[in-house]
């Protein structure tokens, strides 16, 4: 059994999740945090890719939880390029680097794991598998998202629709990757938090 | 008074209206089709940018109704692209063509308008309020809609939100342009039409 793989992710109304250059901007709204804090709680890992750690250095860390309690935290990071002072590799939470097979970077992390030429998703779930991780919560950039949408990955998908416009030719959305997917998924249900949507989508 | 402008369109829920390349996509279900035909029929006009013009080549008519009946059929082409043939110029209702000033390309249209240099929406929307235009509905694409959204003359903003997921950078989105907008929206009403979900914001 693979890892049950949840994207979770906001955009503007107009599809953005952050500015041209990725500007990082406010699209949830303070009840969808709460749910992303409570959902973060439920899976036993949260994943993003390195443009995320680069553009918005996240903690990735739930709030009152003791290091043990939190969940994994993972990078998809193929070329190693995470800096050894980014707040996803401190003392909160463990965390898994994975790269492709050939980069050498070494990071003081709980495991790295080096995932094949180029950096094959089921090489990592695999190895996510061994080290006992049962669900994933993806949370960005658009590249990272697009790759698991594209790999035919993702189980569950959840997005929550700011009552913002955000505009830019450039600004990354929440699937964005060289080519197109097009995967059918279907509606679960649609819930107002404040100031927006919250759409859940089944795969 | 200038005109009311509402804003309509549809994405998938990663937030594109076309793949890369503007590639058209299914995205509407039927009951959002049926919206959109109905739509029509309450405005005065529908307005599109040439891009669309150029890659869907679309009537912008309601099946049924008259050439008086139609809405008016309004095209923003600053630099007068619209090819003669454009189905947007056929006989099935009024076409009004708005240019750049210094464009002085011709076609067989209603109108054309001269809107300043560069292209001003301001001066397009005088012009067309002379014509007895009162409400436009705003159809597309993402570099048109950005355009409205950036001059703040944006009353009301539908967006269906389909069940698929389309990726690709290069996708066009709901407003795009060369620069961030973020306009703060008001989120009226969410309903399930179908496989997807409508959402109604006003400014």
């Amino acid at each position: 059994m693979s890892p049950f793989i949840h994207v979770n992710c906001a955009m503007s109304a107009d599809g953005k999740i952050a500015g041209p250059d990725r500007k990082q901007m406010r699209i949830s709204s303070e009840e969808d945090m709460v749910r992303v804090r409570d959902l973060r709680k439920e899976y036993d890992s949260i994943l993003v890719g390195v443009g995320t750690v680069i553009s918005d250095n996240p903690h990735l860390t739930v709030k009152g939880l003791s290091y043990d309690d939190n969940p994994v935290r993972i990078v998809i990071d193929p070329h190693g390029r995470t800096p050894d002072d980014a707040l996803v590799l401190d003392e909160r939470a463990p965390t898994v680097m994975v790269t492709s097979s050939s980069c050498d970077r070494e990071w003081d992390a709980e495991e790295i794991v080096r995932a094949g030429d180029p950096l094959d998703l089921n090489i990592m779930l695999e190895a996510l598998e061994d080290m006992g991780i049962d669900s994933i919560l993806v949370e960005g950039g658009g590249e990272t998202i697009a790759g698991f949408f594209r790999a035919g990955l993702v189980n569950k998908y959840t997005v929550f629709v700011g009552s913002c416009v955000i505009g830019g030719r450039t600004s990354p959305t929440p699937a964005d990757g060289d080519l197109a997917i097009l995967k059918k998924m279907t509606l679960e249900s649609n819930e107002i938090l404040g100031s927006g949507v919250l759409l859940t989508f089944t795969l």
